[in-house]
């Protein structure tokens, strides 16, 4: 069996002090807490039965099919979070339930392959007949995805063989044959998910059958419209409009051959799913075009269309993309699932190519965005993540429909909880990267990790308290001394980083992000990293109409924001001093143990607003009167009272004589 | 028959510069276009057929009813403008179609009375039966304020016949008895139609059915929810979702008894037609409750939820008004109508009240928002009158789906060109009101008037170049010396404006906005009024978030605004100076004639966009280049190529040291 590009999460343990608390939040509160839900357990939760469709299909009990078309996914997710977190700890009563779980899914496959609970109890005659609207084939990929990290992390066979029977099934029914469907999903997520089977059974049709996927993407005649004559011109989501999955192809970015694809368009989340396949099969099958389209694509989507706290999807309808430069910070989608996605994508970009850009990229969206999804006591989240809050006008006006000031409980739709616990519980991946040439220390997680290195192995050790303290202290451990080399990602945000090996410090020349050290390591070698972390003021392109005259404070990796609970309300009336004078504040209450900063600045005068009218003439200019700001990091707003929030705050300028 | 309180428009002769371009306008373009649509004889055009739909009601044409179930009222208010240029200017030819209308229209009548095309035609057995969605009452309305119109006009009683016999069906139907309905409309309209009647007939039963239906409004139990249940839950507008009319009774203004509304909410085209008739009503029936609710409504709308521009609703959902203070200028929708309709209950105000406050409104809304709905050539529309546009955006994010950046052909939809019609036909209503003890000038637009004072009569000329120039002549002619007094609205706008009688400076005493001159005045005495226009900046609440740091330029009533075709691209990125050093421009080309505004200001220094990160740390704030600003007038927007415009611009603030 050929080894994996990734990490083996058998040999990684986390020992961060950050981390730990999500790990534990995920083991102990969002797995049992899932599992529950899928077995319609949780009080006053909406019903899930995904468990029940499952047995339905399996004909060990009697019913109707509820749920979403795509509710198996729930499952497949779940698994592949329990599949993570063995591997880092053994929990006999979690693999047992998981055991069982695989041999309910095992009974409800059907004799040719087939495996979906939907189709299979709902509607035998119609598999395969709506490709644009109903998610079979995502359904499969998470399935997949489930069965291959179940096996790499048990050893248990019995999933793996259930899904490789359903890819060998698909691989049937989709192809270039004449007897065969030439078509591929609405939902990108085979793509990624066969890539990934590839990686454990090596079999080419596998990686055939990826490729197949991506390069019939767009094509004309179009597939989407040739199905849906096909089933009579029926949609799925009618209740949502006339088939406009079907009529809007660009909203999954089959407008066009992914070759001929210049800019991110379409369901965010779509688009980072699809390019992480894309970007898997670009790398593994050495095609230097899907590289450059990988990397076309990735450049517009992450130098014009995304916020600064790595969240993507600018607008609610679709929950898609808009075009370059508009990023609204109140009416933002930015779902929590597409930063997950977008991290997908940025791992697997750096295989491919060692370039700190998109680790850069993957740690914003993590410490951001994605964190800022689930709330710090694991039992709320995010779908939506705006960068500009007000609670009152999110209860008036309409354009903030899809806008909510707090967290809910997450079994309102079930599609993000289980993906911030699949991304937790895989960390390692994102953490470090093997080469061919190097290990790649991505990202400064407090970690042990021993790497096999043929007939070697290296141990490394990372501790330090980030993203809060500066200094990160790694050691190397190996029985025999080993020749290789370690590269350590030079962050963007950080101006001078330094690096002492031994006791003695080092010049360090970075390449494309990275620093490479290539030696001799031996058992108690040690590096002393510092990654200085002065606040940062951070600006807009001028492209950006909804930033300009506006700064956001930025440390580390950690994005700042205002809230009502520390600055009061209306936080559109505050501005920051021109003069950079921070101090970092502990946190105290909930937010204890993190860093906030106080910034001078300014707010307009209180006046009782009432008494003012509503436009004034000349002369008057709002008096402002100095005001210190507090500043605490994104990912932690709305853990306490609903209120006001806000990243781009105004900013106090330079006045500059007009001549 | 009664005197009505309004200007008989016979003897008012518009001699305005300004304002005789937009009446040929409407008499050379508008009514004639308007009728070639109604007769569907405009090429190209969505077909109006409502012409059409009278005849088959009238048994003079056989075929089905096509088009809105209010199209009736294109017609109606057809005939109202025509009706209010016949009185100031005879034309036969149009007489006589209007006559031909009137006859169809009396034959489409039913022997009880009942006179509505939809309903006759289509639906018979289900009249009265939806008055929360189906407009019955708002034709009803409209053809009544036709009647009236054309009464007054040409004294022909044909169609005023009709419609007393419509609202004495209307008062038979409607009504406190047991066998009667106790309901009133989802749109407002019929309320202020019976008032204007009232004027006419005298009829204490027209007035008492106008108090009905305002009295009944938002009583418990629901008048919508029991006629919702008699008909078996249907609903008329079901393809925009489940009765939402019904359910949301706010959008109509019925969610409480007037009495007890506190806010400006609801559909603000229905608000403010409401309003203007409570305000009628509370003025003829000396209701110091409703005059009281009226005060109160109206602060709330105009000190909370306006425009610079005089524009009203701030979201597209509903056409609303969202909440106090929510003002954005991008997604606003300030629909020409609604203006059109402040206007109207401006009036009705004015007429109970003498005070400037409401003319200050009123000539705010006419000279931006209602003259912004028509372009320069009269021939295109916009029903959306945003404050800020950026066409690339609106291309890309559908939170822009209801604004368009140019305007469009009217028959696009009918509702908003012969609302403009009829503003324009029936101006001097505006320009003047007569109250028990003064002639109130309102707005300053050249014109002569005759105004009957009892035994006496007096001719007021008014001359001058509104809005350009601050000089306005006005002089007097009588067959003999009349006492009585005379009141000159003295605009908030305006600092210092100073008065001159027969070449005697007097000192301006204002009571409530307006300068009272009490004596006898002789043929020959002359008034010559200076209003300063110095260029203003206006800023606005601190509550507006969207307004803080920018400020808005008006000069006299006109507000101003910054166009790509003048200033580039990225109006954004502009920024105006302190020094308010402003010149006066000639406007050139189609802006001839138009006086404009040159500011100085800054703009980013032009880099090469692409070049530049999407986020950048640090030091590098953006440097800033002067960069001289042209303004133009709000309501000449969109006269020239597609391209950016905004009201409200970034504004260099004097740097207040934090300490």
């Amino acid at each position: 069996m050929k080894q994996s590009s990734d990490i083996d999460l058998h040999y990684l343990t986390l020992t961060d002090p950050f981390w730990r608390d999500y790990q534990r939040l995920v083991r102990d509160v969002v797995l049992p807490y899932q599992w529950a839900a899928l077995n319609d357990q949780v009080a006053d939760a909406q019903p899930s039965h995904a468990i029940e469709n499952f047995r339905i299909a399996a004909g060990q009990s009697q019913g109707e099919f509820y749920g979403m078309v795509f509710q198996d996914s729930d499952v497949a997710k779940w698994l592949e979070a329990v599949a993570w977190m063995l591997c880092q700890q053994p929990d006999e009563g979690l693999e047992t339930t998981a055991d069982g779980v695989i041999e309910l899914i095992a009974a409800a496959q059907q004799p040719d392959g087939y495996l979906n609970t939907y189709f299979t109890v709902k509607a035998p005659e119609a598999r395969w007949t709506n490709l644009a609207e109903c998610h079979e084939l995502y359904c499969a990929g998470h399935m997949i995805e489930a069965g291959v990290a179940y096996y790499r992390a048990t050893g248990k066979p019995l999933l793996l063989q259930v899904v490789c029977r359903l890819a060998d099934h698909i691989d049937g029914i989709f192809g270039p044959g004449e007897h065969q469907l030439h078509g591929y999903p609405g939902h990108p997520e085979i793509e990624l998910a066969l890539m990934i089977l590839h990686e454990v059974t090596d079999n080419p049709r596998h990686l055939e059958l990826a490729r197949y996927f991506v390069e019939q993407r767009g094509r004309e005649p179009h597939f989407y419209d040739s199905e849906y004559q096909r089933r009579g011109c029926t949609s799925y989501w009618h209740n949502y409009g006339p088939a406009w999955m079907v009529l809007d192809k660009a909203y999954s970015q089959a407008h066009l051959p992914i070759a001929q694809q210049e800019t991110a368009v379409g369901h965010a989340v779509r688009f980072v799913y699809l390019m992480a396949g894309v970007a898997h099969l670009a790398h593994v099958s050495r095609d230097e075009e899907k590289r450059q389209s990988c990397r076309r694509l990735w450049n517009n989507m992450t130098q014009r269309r995304m916020y600064i706290t790595g969240g993507i999807g600018s607008q609610s309808q679709g929950e898609a993309f808009t075009g370059d430069y508009d990023l609204p910070n109140d009416t933002a989608y930015t779902e929590s699932c597409a930063s997950i996605g977008l991290m997908m994508f940025a791992r697997r970009m750096l295989q491919m190519e060692a370039d700190g850009e998109y680790a850069d990229v993957m740690e914003r969206a993590l410490y951001n965005t994605v964190l800022a999804g689930m709330a710090l006591d694991g039992k709320h989240f995010f779908y939506v993540n705006p960068l500009e809050v007000h609670p009152a006008a999110i209860r008036c006006n309409h354009i903030y429909d899809h806008v909510k000031p707090v967290r809910q409980q997450w079994f309102g739709c079930a599609c993000c909880p289980p993906n911030i616990a699949r991304i937790l519980g895989s960390l390692g991946h994102y953490i470090y990267t093997q080469t061919e040439d190097a290990l790649l220390v991505n990202l400064y997680i407090g970690s042990e990790l021993t790497v096999d290195l043929g007939s070697q192995s290296l141990t490394l050790r990372q501790r330090g308290n980030y993203p809060w303290d500066e200094v990160i202290e790694l050691s190397v451990d190996c029985p025999v001394p080993v020749t290789t080399t370690l590269a350590l990602r030079l962050p963007a945000w950080c101006p001078s980083p330094s690096l002492i090996l031994n006791g003695q410090a080092i010049l360090l020349e970075a390449r494309r992000g990275y620093a490479y050290l290539t030696r001799q390591w031996s058992a108690g070698d040690t590096l002393r990293l510092t990654l200085p972390m002065p606040v940062r003021r951070v600006r807009s392109h001028p492209g950006v109409r909804q930033n300009q005259g506006k700064a956001a404070l930025q440390r580390g990796p950690l994005v700042y924001c205002l809230e009502q609970a520390d600055n009061g309300a209306d936080l559109h009336n505050l501005r920051l001093s021109e003069r950079q004078d921070y101090q970092l504040v502990a946190g105290e209450g909930v937010l204890a143990g993190k860093t906030l900063i106080r910034a001078s600045g300014e707010r307009v005068a209180a006046i009782e607003g009432a008494a003012q009218p509503l436009y004034r003439f000349d002369g008057d200019i709002a008096p402002r009167q100095a005001h210190p700001l507090l500043f605490i990091p994104y990912f932690c707003w709305a853990n306490r009272a609903e209120g006001e929030m806000r990243v781009w705050v105004d900013e106090q300028s330079p006045t500059v004589p007009c001549r």
